[in-house]
């Protein structure tokens, strides 16, 4: 298959299908349960209509690109853990020992697994898949962390392996990241693209003290100053404070966008990503679910920029896809509902008094 | 296989295993992720792993304990369906077209449908449990819902009940619900339970204005000035303003707990039963996970009450056992995060510098 080119792939994304919309909201009201009372599932159900333009949405594969890479600016000690654990990680990830990697198995979710510019090397293995455009990015507090050209080389990559993905039966795809130190390029992303402080979109990461905090946020606004990304140029963000992994992700939620299936995001990294496609796009904004709200503090101006909702709650702050993966369930039970529940006619049950309700009332 | 009398089973329920925990916790320290970034799921592997005595709790079976019954109080004009649903309901979960029965299929969850004490008749089908201890209680408002033999005939169901799932495989038990009316039982039960006002128990249910509300609020007071249940006899306060499911449910938390399985509390309705268990049996609450927050008011105070945290948040507020069947994949894959993921050890992932944190290091 001949790779797809990146404005290709975002010439290819249009809106959700509106009409599907209506008519999954209409049916909604005629399943045998009181309307609203399904709350959040359903309007996930109706936003996938949306998607897959049809009243009865049914989700058939699940997979999850997990995009690992290494950063430069771990020289400047923003992290707790050595840069030899990213590469470590990705071999555990093979092996299936990562939380993700247990996830997905336990959920029926295909496990992608993508060396996105991992410093370290990694031991071949067959489902390892190599699109890296480096071996770590540059220290973006003494300059960019890449070559305009390697981050439309990450973001084409994402593109492709999403379009694989959807081609081989995947409709919800999610995005998840590993790399040690990446928790400080989001912050500098999400500061840069939503014009907050990065005071509000550093977290502690895997930092514990108050002072490791104090530290990573003033790397960041090292980072913001010496390169100057420009907000109005997502290609330009990306390569001056962004990182390998962030960029292939941004690429899959354009590539799953263009192909028309739904992206689960998952934390922070993942939310980072998703703010550069829909600088790119911002129709791929339709073909976003928010899996969960991470601990990680920046995720909460990433979600409240892209106006998304997360399904769970539940103080995970791990990355890897691993919150994506979990609410994956979620999403199918939500689509399941819509598509397979009786309405009031069919299964013999009375409805409540139509006419208290004129404007609850189903329509024709 | 004989039945269990209601005492024997409370005299079974035991606290859960403190060395399985406290191994367990160990055990998520020395996993490969950074500690606590599994957030909710670390606690709930391990209160997972107290239930079932193991550092390594596997689920196997999954099953909903869905009771209906009807109540005498609608006659007050509580609700906004006719009492003829909670029977037409029963027929929509045996034929798999009701919100849970769809959430059951999906989820890999035994739906188990039982008559409770549903006025109308329904008619004969395989699946169909029938142990109703009458045909829908009296009118709470006018004087007591059932006798004191009837609150323990359907206590002592939901107990059996429960032991014959857990026999049957089910680790994972739902408590579901399904009867038009039972949110104003369940509303009395709290109040009396909690202490709290009846403004501060009753929300909307299926309502939809602040004066069918204030009708609700006004409805409660009147059966507690009525019935004067004793808030420290559980029995009591079941058969004066209770409802036959909820006496069932508080039974099935009472039976899972026996069998030391898990109980997976869905919304507002088995939150009032499991409030009655709890007062039955303190121990009952090592054994009970909170599946999801209802957006009925009164769920707010019986989960403050028995100190309980929802997993989900998603606005629902159907019953049926919707809420637990959806949580359970989650429940399911917290223990299988704890029971499959690599070591550090095991996986030659470097972990963090541990001299700077020795409250955090591994247990040996």
């Amino acid at each position: 298959m001949e790779p797809i080119a990146l404005d290709e792939a975002i010439r290819q994304i249009g809106p959700a299908d509106a009409e599907a919309r209506r008519r999954a909201e209409a049916r909604q009201l005629r399943l045998t349960k009181p309307p609203g009372s399904l709350g959040r599932l359903e309007q996930v159900s109706v936003q996938l209509a949306g998607i897959f333009a049809t009243e009865k949405p049914r989700i058939r594969g699940r997979a999850v690109i997990v995009a690992a890479a290494d950063h430069g600016v771990v020289a400047q000690g923003v992290t707790g853990y050595p840069q030899a654990v990213t590469g470590q990680m990705v071999q555990n990830f093979l092996k299936g020992g990562a939380a993700v990697s247990v996830l997905s198995r336990q959920l029926g979710v295909r496990q992608i697994i993508v060396d996105a510019g991992v410093a370290s090397g990694i031991q071949d293995h067959p489902d390892l898949r190599r699109v890296s455009a480096g071996h770590g990015t540059g220290d973006i507090t003494l300059g960019p962390a890449m070559s305009a050209r390697q981050a439309e080389q990450c973001l084409t990559a994402g593109v492709n392996l999403a379009v694989e993905a959807a081609r081989s039966g995947a409709d919800l795809i999610a995005a998840g990241d590993m790399g040690i130190g990446n928790t400080t390029a989001a912050s500098a992303i999400a500061a840069t693209v939503t014009d907050k402080s990065p005071r509000e979109t550093t977290g502690k990461g895997t930092g514990r003290t108050p002072e490791e905090l104090d530290q990573k946020v003033a790397v960041v606004k090292r980072a913001l100053a010496v390169n100057r990304p420009d907000p109005g140029d997502p290609l330009d963000v990306l390569a001056k404070v962004g990182g390998f992994e962030i960029g292939l992700l941004a690429g899959v939620v354009l590539g799953v966008s263009a192909m028309r299936r739904a992206v689960v995001l998952d934390g922070f990294i993942s939310g980072a990503a998703a703010l550069l496609a829909h600088l790119l796009c911002p129709a791929a904004r339709d073909y976003m679910l928010a899996s969960h709200r991470s601990a990680e503090r920046g995720h909460q101006v990433v979600l409240a920029h892209l106006g998304l909702s997360p399904l769970l709650d539940l103080g995970m702050r791990l990355g890897e896809g691993s919150g994506a993966v979990l609410a994956m369930p979620i999403i199918e039970a939500a689509s399941a509902c819509l598509c397979e529940m009786a309405t009031f006619d069919e299964a013999g049950v009375s409805d409540r008094d139509q006419k208290e309700a004129p404007l609850e009332s189903p329509s024709p």
